[in-house]
């Protein structure tokens, strides 16, 4: 297995659904998952949207970060922040989302689409508790699947500052109940 | 059973997927079966869109005309023609779609939904071949029921100039076959 | 187009959730929709099924008589007469369902499958008013184009002794309503 | 929480698809995920089953343990072992499945069904590596929940001999791959 990387910055122009910006370099400690979209991709909005919905249901509560990406790379004048509003709020969209920064020599593909080398939409990032880049999965991730990769970072252990771990007892003996 | 009516004009500021407005009056001897829906309402994009298109690929074939119609009367900025036309390249929609005209007066609604006094999207319109508005239904109509109320429009005689209809011998034996 | 011909009889042990056996020569007149089924074959069970008890819901109100056969010819021994009353019961179905009667000579195929040449389960049997087969599908049937074939039959005119038949004035104007 | 308590031992008649009888008590250190169900329960076989085949394909390789109860309570004459062994193969179920026994009292409940005081048909039980009743759940479980469910009780250590746990980096650091 190959050695998982930090994470890159997010590059963002534009927060919403969140009070102040996304640090990803400040959510250490925290599993994060993010889900890189576009509002008019069939795909997303049938399928990555909803289920990101419910990680935010199911996850949340455990302290995961869920958070969208608006990477738009096609249609630029048809997805503007304008639409994005609207289709937050016409989804019921809560978690914050997102508008990666266009690139800087006018390209099609946004700068943190480019930084992580996505392939397309959507893609989804799982990060660890030390800020590594653990999963990248573009296209669609059986619910069954999805649940178990988060669920296993966030009964991973906590590094604390002088880098040793939690014990097995210190972590929460049950985290998803209904 | 109320006497149906002849379906109002509708009243279009442009139309998508079509070389040339679609003329509603012109339609005289032909099923027409039309959806109003704008493109973030959510049970639009995943049912009724895809519902559409299969109408259209099952009973274009049949001489029935299948047409969307862009009635925005919520996020107005949000859903301008240029998001529109993506829309539709993305969702790979080939039926003629016009953009319901804006209110005189300025208000929300635009001007064939408030014609028809529809009470939202999506909203589907059954119209005859004697151009009488037969069916209009808003929100989800299940398959079955929506194949069968189309299949009764078509198997109905075409009322010639004269005002006769035609005799079952001249209606086509059988329509639907895979 | 190949002439359709007269269903031909069925070959029934016993008839279930009806008082009396279904005499397919006596339903002169009426559209007659037969799903040929296995109640321990899958797509059966999730598609075939549930389809047909939306299709008794929607057009026995217009006459249509629903009808299931149950063509057992694998496992014998695991679906007799008693297992197939429970799934019956626990799948809610109401309309009349025949057992198709064994094969004189011991093979597996009963004989009402092996007179209609079907080739597995499901097989759905649109049969028309003047009793002749006009439709015989195996396997998966979308709802749009299964309500459209059977409201076409419903839609064709009764032909009556003389061999005449009734004008479109007489065929009810609008059979399929909510 | 109520501290989980041992996981009762499992009454079983007869097992399909195992060459000898699985035997709880022996399954320490080992997650276990088992679905009580009926071959004629419909809830049972439109969700519990392609589910509980999801959970084995993806989790088998983990180490979990995926078995099915059948926990006949109700027509029991059309749910025999002949009956459900044909179930098992139209369904392609490659796990394990117990056949409950029956009330000694001659009652319609049988005993394990009885002995984990079930309601229902489906009931999952999730065991946990020390052999602990972690959750049972009755009814209908996402599969988002479900996959976190299973994949915090494979995180968990595994208790040794001496009574320790193993320590986080002797856990293997990412289970659910692709």
């Amino acid at each position: 297995m190959v050695q998982p990387e930090q994470a890159p910055t997010w590059r963002i122009t534009e927060w919403l659904n969140t009070p102040e910006p996304i640090d990803l370099g400040a959510q250490r400690g925290r599993v994060v998952v993010a889900c890189a979209f576009q509002m008019l991709c069939p795909g997303c909005v049938s399928r990555a949207i909803p289920q990101m919905k419910a990680v935010h249901e199911l996850f949340a509560k455990q302290g995961v970060l869920v958070v969208g990406l608006h990477t738009v790379f096609e249609h630029h004048a048809a997805m503007k922040p304008v639409s994005l509003r609207a289709f937050l709020l016409e989804n019921q969209i809560r978690f914050p989302v997102g508008v990666d920064m266009p690139a800087d020599d006018g390209g099609p593909i946004p700068q943190t689409m480019q930084t992580y080398r996505m392939q397309g939409t959507p893609t989804y990032l799982l990060i660890d508790r030390s800020g590594r880049l653990r999963q990248q999965i573009v296209g669609y991730v059986p619910d069954l699947q999805l649940g178990a990769e988060i669920s296993q970072l966030v009964m991973e252990s906590v590094p604390n500052e002088a880098g040793s771990v939690a014990t097995p007892e210190e972590v929460p003996p049950s985290g998803v109940r209904k």
